[in-house]
């Protein structure tokens, strides 16, 4: 099994994870958890998103969240929009890592933001050209990369392109989201060699959903084609507005665990991770979905006896 | 991607899953759930084990279970044992299917059985002769044998020679059983490729629980491996008595949607598997912890507005 040294983690617990459920987090808990989580090793935190505040009230804070946090040396603080308006706010908030997002699915893309694809990836040119002039790290992604719950598959050539114009565009990373947890991984062995082979020098990421239950199966998948940038969100937190009761974003630590497990560095201390979900839990006072914060790690040896 | 076209699945939600939580379940309602997934298309499922009832009360009422069941023609019934007085029960209650269990833990064999691993296996030569000889089909299993909680890794040399020992008694099948969790891909496909290489013609299967979530992709290595007979418990069913809030065995519907979004049949209707899953759940009064039982499958598109 061919994989790679070292993976880069980026934890969207703070973003992607929060925006999707109901608890209330205070600011000064959010500021706390972005602390942690580069405390512990995370060489990216999606601090949070600038979007319409009425339509996602619950990241209305992130201006005083990325204010807020005292930063690491070496860590980036990612923030997430949707149009130049949120570009323009992510700038005045100090993020020094934006994530642009497109779906791939005109009908979700249409529903979500009252404009087509083109339109969309039309309004983003500008975009990317300003916030690399001033010297932020741009990341476009492509949501439903892997499906979309209304259109079902999307076809792989659509993904391509979308993926040459964020790199037409100069976007120094370009990610494929797996928006609502449909990817299989024979899918994302397929899909990734076909962009690794025609963009070798690519920065290229992936974004699971655990939803199905497939999250890490797919991060296997995607280490066998080489890509080694993976988004996670700590203690497994959000959901899946689709699903009441299902599973958002993979978990950062069972991501960490299987990642150490199978030799790969990440930089990152995984019992120190551990205890931010277990505080994070707390926090909230909502059961979180990660294994490894239950279990422990592999090798950590049962000291009770009995069997 | 290579993998197998047709994998066969057991379902131990019956007895492995049973066994590792707490709540009552009445001997009717286990027949009503072996007889549910016999239905669904299971062509295998452990209905029970035959083991001392003093330390295994939940199991006591096995012999009640395999006897009130309607039998579905083409389906095994597999029973658990783990000595020669368990398969004479197992056989008095008319399993077609037994399963003999050693851990290749030294530790953990003998914290569960007061006898070595070498004691055990002599013991099992002659079951296996006299189930074979009445027609039954004997699985030998190796437990641990990805990591035990006691000893830590296991060294492969004596997975193998165990294998060796199930091959030279005349087993029809020997499983490899992760039996708290520690597997991880590379070393699923590693061993299993050893073995595979070694004993081509041996009908090989795998155990996997899911205790730090690496259930699916280890379950992906080992097709990768041509692994085709894999355990898992309907509804993610069970837990581990070493993590009290971690999971159990890989769960049955969140396999078969694998399996199926990879192309691969199991003769399983998940649509019905779900409904058992879901009348499980009432009928435990217990959230489990299945995925696609709550999310669906992915291609059942969404069917309500918004976004």
């Amino acid at each position: 099994m061919h994989l790679p040294k070292k993976v880069t983690i980026c934890d969207v617990g703070p973003r992607d994870g929060l925006q999707t459920i109901c608890t209330a987090i205070t600011t000064a808990a959010k500021i706390k958890l972005v602390e942690g989580l580069a405390a512990a090793g995370l060489a990216r935190v999606e601090a949070g998103s600038f979007v319409n505040p009425r339509v996602m009230p619950q990241m209305a804070d992130s201006g005083a969240v990325l204010a807020g946090i005292i930063r690491r040396p070496g860590v980036r603080y990612r923030a997430l929009a949707l149009n130049a308006r949120g570009w323009e706010q992510a700038q005045a908030a100090g993020a020094d890592h934006l994530c642009l997002v497109v779906l791939a699915s005109e009908t979700f893309q249409q529903k979500n933001a009252r404009s087509t694809v083109a339109g969309v990836m039309a309004a983003y040119a500008p975009v990317v050209t300003a916030a690399r002039a001033q010297g932020v790290y741009v990341q476009g992604s492509v949501g439903t990369a892997f499906g979309c719950p209304y259109e079902g598959a999307i076809a792989s050539g659509r993904i391509l392109d979308l993926v040459r114009q964020w790199v037409d565009y100069g976007a120094d990373e370009v990610s494929l989201a797996d928006t609502t947890g449909m990817a299989d991984p024979r899918q994302v062995l397929d899909l990734c060699t076909r962009v690794r082979e025609r963009w070798p020098a690519l920065a290229l990421s992936l974004h699971f959903h655990n939803t199905r239950g497939l999250g890490l199966a797919n991060v296997l998948a995607g280490l066998q084609a080489g890509v080694t940038i993976y988004d996670a969100s700590v203690g497994g937190l959000g959901g899946c507005p689709f699903a009441p009761r299902a599973s958002g974003n993979i978990c950062t630590e069972d991501l960490v665990h299987m990642l150490h497990c199978l030799g790969i560095e990440t930089g990152i201390d995984l019992e120190q991770l551990c205890q931010v979900a277990s505080w994070l839990e707390a926090t909230l006072g909502l059961p979180l979905s990660g294994q490894v914060m239950k279990a422990g790690p592999r090798w950590q040896t049962h000291r009770g006896g009995g069997a």
